[in-house]
Order: structure tokens, then C-alpha cells, then sequence
């Protein structure tokens, strides 16, 4: 990852319409219309610069290319996840000038910039600045921001067509279906756009989603959002498994960002796949699933361990091994019971008795204070991508009689098509309108 | 900092009431008194040593000491804060129970080891784990846990001394008088104890509530908590001063953790203040300030700064010079008007107009999703330590006419005694019960 790979302000200008950017800001402030030229805008490039240039390479992540960022890219510590719904009579030029202006400034914030050339404090002081300043000062914190469309944005659940985008609508795009133990907030589920932010400073995180809904205003609100920490799932071989809020080692199978041949296979959607227009994309499903934790810890270690089918300690298959040896089904113990249950999480989601389906992982940890009942509110905010909808389908309903669903609620859902990553100086999304 | 004052097993566990702990574990667990002997704990302690040992001594916070860690300690990036409420019917036993419970798990947590000797894996198999499990292999990452003492728990707001403890209750313990502005809402105010735990992993600070809560079973119960990150006061002066959610400097005049005679004028309740027991302590505000900060986003830049006093790039305040320079209220501009505003945040605020009046904050932002309007659901969640009750109550009752009260609302609010520092081997608020 090389800092070369940045948007520079020649690649990222001619194509993207910075006029729809300064356009809102003018909808905001009372005079937006004054921003973007004069002195001011180069402070606001000085200061964005100065914060570039601190950041060691590893940490900033090009936000052109082929694949958008945050998908393969290594699990940063911090997610705030947010769905949008778009505005009731916006049109297809609001949702153009959307993606135009959400990836403009995707693409400076993930390189350590203000959200505009401006920025916070380089804009007239007669108007309100381009960006909230919270993240001036700030590294890159290895952002990435990936945008996925949902599909009501295709055509509505009456069937209408509102952006003319019907007949590119993925076959496959669709509410998912009813799992057993769903237990779905409507209010905290779907929405006509996604995005995904992940740094390893939650302020970076929560200022890249707060500029980019305050980019979307008149035109997209929204619906709802996550934070999370903690990662749930091993995205590199370099990195230690993390724990989720079982305490068990989560993703120790999780496909690599460095396994080309299974991220072809499971992850992007192929240039033979349809739609045409999303090879190169994924599918991204996010799901809340809140944890029973309180009810959980009184468990015996050794149920724990039959629910999860591996060892707390090393997250080793209850089959014997240490946490990379791959599970035995057919190992028994003394008594010639199976070592690792049939209803086990680890078997009912193993690949061997699904098909050979693999999803990548990218979920967090999240705690969302207390319940009435003085228990905290916390759980998993799963995240994962796949080459098609199906494979998470397959999938889920193996679980159906997962040992675990005794101590965790599916409470939020919701998927997307994740486009492809914007070429140099275009946009997320643009496939759409070509 | 360095790990030679961590708590060893030696001087831990003489004066702590283990069984306390384990008794608890029994509780909770359906063979918890097979806990904390044989071959069991040794493998729990071998697990949070090496955990320990991972560790740069910076990040290792003792304990044990003259004032409780997590006061002056350096800010870490994120906070777990909880509540709790004795349950009904404790009795003055289960409160000490609790406390040395909780000083006995705190010492241990802090210097990365598990809950107990057995920890999350090294118990019985047939028992529920002492450790939720979920920081195993993570380093101690700064941890500190506070604890401080409500008003009610040395007598109801009926005029019960339910543990014996009325006589001991400071006098300036009590709830806090109404503030102009207040829109508090009780079930996230108050609470008989709390904990502030803070640490640079939020799985860590989460770790230490979740199992702080977990050992409070039966005696205690968790009432409210939050949640916070990104720091938003400057603590020691090697410190870049950290940015609110209103993105401007936040903290730059806060006292620092090397200034001793400020601490001792400021913060640290002395031998001579009433009451005796409490010397070395301090009192803990809490307050979550929500930000409108959708409506704040369209204030332009010159009224957000004559709002805060000071300037949004550097933080220097209106009346010019740098962010240290002291802002001089007698300066007045080309119109003759007072270049720092005399409702600004920064004047109200300022000691020299609150008779030398300071105190230390130690607040952090907070994002709880968002409102049904679709805005996010954020602010600041502020905490501050003062040597006395007054201190804060005379700089809020300062910030009536502040011209940012348009863009905030209190909506929790409380108070504790803070009691001093647990000496070796003891446990915080061993003085009550002397």
C-alpha cells in the first residue's frame, strides 16, 4: 500500500463533479457557494497534507482500484457501519451526484484529507466548513469507506423503478429470507444504501460517516448505524485470532486476503457472473446478532466448548490438534460419541458439509450499554461478502440447529451489491449510469 | 510505571477475601467451589502471566497505591463507565464482600491478568469459567478501574442507612442541584456505585465491566453504562490536546497529571477536609452532554468560534497568540467590541472568572447510533474530578448563559466519592468499614 496510490488532486478532480459537492455545501450553509477557491481552500489542503504525510504507508489505503477497499483489506480495530435510505422524490441525478460526491470525499478522507479542499477551518468564516474538523489532526488510521447498494434502491418493494436502475437489478439482490430465530428490528435492518468505515481510531471512523451523512443531505438520510470494535475474524495470516464476546477464538477458517484462487471462487462476483455490470463486486450481508453473554457465562467450559466444537484456550477442534489443524468429524471419544458434536457451530458451518461454500468474515464486536434488566447490550455485528446471496443462505440455514442459537438473536439484517472499486478519479457505483 | 508493583499472588491474596471471589464463582456456577486449587489454576495463571509479560511497562498501570489509577493516569483511547445499585436486601457484608471482590479482580485485571487464578480456562471443566474469556492473549493496554461511591449508598433517599454508613457520608455528597439547560433521564443518572474502566483496547475496558458486573451477582446490579472514545481532554503535556465532536480543541488549560500543586489545591480531597476517610480521594461528575450536531454542522465558522472563545484550527483563543497563550479578555477588536465574547465557553469557564475554580476533566466522545430522525445519537460523555462537590457545581451554575447550551443537553447526570488508593493487599473503601 503505497502512498503513491493516493488520489492526488489532479487524478481526483477532472472526473468527479466537485460541483455536486459544493453544491450541497451550499444547501447547507448559507453561503457554501463561496467555498473551494481563494486562499482558504489552500489551508485547508496544507492542513489535509500535513496530516498525509505523518501517516506511515501501511496505514493509508488507495481508495481507486480494482476492488473497493475494506473488503480484503486487514481488519482495522473500529467499524461504524451506517444504511441510508434515499429521499422520498429525490432522482436519478440525486443518486448520481450522491455516489459522485460520497466517493470524492471517500476518496480524500481515506488518505488522511478534509473531507473537501477547504476542509474544517480553510473555507470562508462566514460559512459553515465542508468538514466537521473532529479528524483534523488526525492520521489516516488505515480508513477504508466501501459502499454497497441495496435492493430497494433498484426498484422499491411495490415494484417501482424509481432511478431507472430496474433492469440491472441482480437477480439474486433480494430481502433475505426468514431464519429460524430471527428476531428482526425493521427500523435497524436493509436500507437503500450502505457504508462501511473501519479505521483503527474510532474517531476517524465516526468523522468519515458523520461528513458523508452530512454529504447526503436533501438527498439520502440515514436510516441507521453501528459502531463496533474488536474484530471478529482473522482477515490475515499475520494476525493473531481475535475473540468474540464468548471468548472464543472467532474466523480461525475465514478465507485470507491473500488467497487469490478462494477470493475468486467465494468472494467476487465473476466477469461470466450476472449482472455484467458488479464483476468485481461482491455481496456484503450484515447481520446484529445480538448475545445472550450473561446466560452464556454460566455455562460449563465443557458445554461451551461442545457448543463451539473447539477449545476455549487455543481454539483447537475438540477432534484433536492445535487451532489451524482442520477438524475431524469423524474422530469419537472414549465412549465413541463424535468428538466434535453434529450440532456444533463449527461443523454446521464447515465448508465440507456445505458444499465446499466459504464466505469472508469482517464482523465486530459491538456493546450497546445495558438493557432494563442491568445486562449489557452487547453481541456480534457480522459482516461478511460473498460472490452471490445464496452461499450466506446456504449457510445460515445450516445453522438452523446450531447449538449456539440458544444464546444469540439475529436482531438486525440486511444486504447489498458492493461495486466494483472506482477507477482513478471516477466514482463507486458509476457502472450504473454508463 | 514499572510491574514490580503489580499485585503478585503473595501479597493479593492475604488480606483479600478469596473466598469472597469464589463464593461468588459458586454463585454464579453450579461447581464453583472446585475452583482456585489444583492443577486447574496453575494453567490460569500460567495464561495471564504470559499475557503480562507481552507488555511494555508504560502500558501497565499499578493498582495498589496512594490514589487510585485512572485520575492522573495518562488518558487512554476508550471507556466502559457503569452504575450499579446494590440490590434490595444486601446487607453491610455483601457491600465488603463486593468491594474486595472487585479490588481483588481490578488488581489482577489491570496488570493483564484474568479474573482469578483459574481464569477463563484454567477452572473445571464442569464449571462455568471465572473469566468471560474475551481479553485472553490480549496485553493489559493501559487498563485502569475506578470505582467510586454514591450518596445513597450511606443512606436512601428515604433516610435509610441501610449498611451503617450514614455517619460516614461526606456532606457534600448529594445529588446534583437542577442546572438551567438539565433534561436528564434518571434511569442513566445516579447509581449507588460506579466504575470508570479505561484502557487503549475497548475489549479490554469491556472485558473488566462485563466482569465486574458478572461478580456483582447477587449483591449488586448493573444500573447503566457507556461507552466512549477519542479522549477529549489533554492530561499530560506531551499530549497533542484532543478534538471534541464539536471538532475544536478540548482540554487545553485541564490541569496536568505532573502538576502537583494544582492536583492537591484542585483534586485531591486533603487530610483536613471532612470527611477523614475520604483524604486522598477525590469526587467524580458524570455527565452525558448529547451534541446537536447536525445543527452545530451549519453554524458558520466564525460563530462556532466566538461560541467556543477560541479559534477552530489552532485552538488559540480570539484574543490572539498561540493554543497555550492565555486568552486576555480585555482585548477588544477594531470595533471595540471584547475579542473573546462574553458568553463564549471559554470565558464562563475560565478560573479567573469562578475565583480560581478548577478541575479535572477526563471526558470522552460517544457515538450511540443515531435518533429516529436520523441523526447521529452523540456527544460528549464528560467526567471530572474535584477535591470538592463546589467546584463543579459553580463552574456549571457558570455555564448558564454559555452560548453553546443551543447546541448541547445534559441527559444523564452523577456524582461519586472516589475513595483514595487501595494500599497493598487491600481493597478500595477499606476505610468504611475501619
Amino acid at each position: 500500500m503505497s502512498t503513491e496510490d493516493s488520489p492526488s488532486e489532479e487524478t481526483a478532480r477532472p472526473s468527479l463533479s466537485r460541483r455536486g459537492l459544493f453544491g450541497l455545501a451550499a444547501g447547507v450553509g448559507a453561503a457554501g457557494l463561496a467555498l473551494g477557491a481563494g486562499a482558504g481552500s489552500a489551508i485547508g489542503v496544507a492542513v489535509g497534507r500535513e496530516r498525509a504525510e505523518q501517516e506511515g504507508a501501511a496505514s493509508v489505503h488507495p481508495f481507486f482500484g480494482t476492488h473497493q477497499a475494506g473488503i480484503t483489506t486487514p481488519m482495522q480495530d473500529h467499524l461504524h457501519f451506517a444504511a441510508f435510505d434515499m429521499m422520498a422524490g429525490s432522482s436519478r441525478d440525486d443518486l448520481q451526484s450522491l455516489l459522485k460526491d460520497w466517493s470524492y470525499a471517500a476518496a480524500r478522507m481515506t488518505q488522511g484529507l478534509d473531507v473537501s479542499a477547504s476542509g474544517a477551518v480553510g473555507g470562508s468564516p462566514e460559512a459553515p466548513p465542508d468538514d466537521t474538523g473532529e479528524a483534523l489532526g488526525l492520521p489516516a488510521s488505515g480508513l477504508t469507506i466501501t459502499f454497497g447498494l441495496g435492493s430497494t434502491l433498484f426498484s422499491t418493494d411495490s415494484g417501482d423503478d424509481r432511478y431507472g436502475l430496474a433492469r440491472l437489478r441482480p437477480a439474486g439482490l433480494a430481502k433475505l429470507p426468514a431464519f429460524l430465530g430471527d428476531d428482526l428490528d425493521p427500523s435497524v435492518s436493509g436500507g437503500d444504501l450502505c457504508i462501511q468505515a473501519c479505521a483503527d481510531d474510532p474517531q476517524v471512523a465516526v468523522h468519515a460517516i458523520r461528513n458523508l451523512s452530512r454529504i447526503a443531505f436533501g438527498r439520502a438520510r440515514l436510516r441507521w448505524s453501528q459502531l463496533g470494535f474488536g474484530k471478529t475474524s482473522k482477515t490475515t495470516a499475520a494476525q493473531a485470532t481475535p475473540r468474540n464476546l464468548f471468548g472464543f477464538k472467532d474466523g480461525t477458517a475465514n478465507i485470507l486476503a491473500d488467497d487469490t484462487k478462494a477470493l475468486a471462487d467465494h468472494v467476487w462476483v465473476a466477469e461470466d457472473d450476472a449482472p455484467a455490470w458488479l464483476a468485481g463486486g461482491s455481496y456484503l450481508v450484515a447481520r446484529k446478532v445480538a448475545m445472550l453473554i450473561e446466560t452464556w457465562d454460566r455455562v460449563r467450559l465443557s458445554e461451551q466448548q461442545r457448543i463451539i466444537g473447539r477449545d476455549k484456550a487455543q481454539g483447537a477442534p475438540l477432534s484433536g490438534g492445535v487451532e489451524t489443524t482442520a477438524p475431524d468429524f469423524g474422530t469419537t471419544d472414549a465412549a465413541g460419541a463424535p468428538a466434535i458434536d453434529r450440532a456444533s457451530h463449527v461443523r454446521l458451518a464447515h465448508p465440507d458439509l456445505n458444499n465446499g461454500i466459504r464466505i469472508l468474515r469482517r464482523g465486530y464486536n459491538y456493546v450497546d450499554g445495558n438493557t432494563d434488566l442491568g445486562r449489557l447490550d452487547a453481541g456480534l455485528f457480522f459482516l461478511s461478502y460473498q460472490r452471490s446471496p445464496d452461499q450466506f443462505v446456504t449457510l445460515q440455514r445450516a445453522l438452523s440447529t446450531d447449538l449456539m442459537n440458544e444464546y444469540v438473536r439475529h436482531i438486525a439484517s440486511g444486504i447489498w451489491a458492493v461495486p466494483r472499486g472506482a477507477g482513478d478519479g471516477s466514482y463507486v457505483g458509476a457502472e450504473l449510469f454508463a
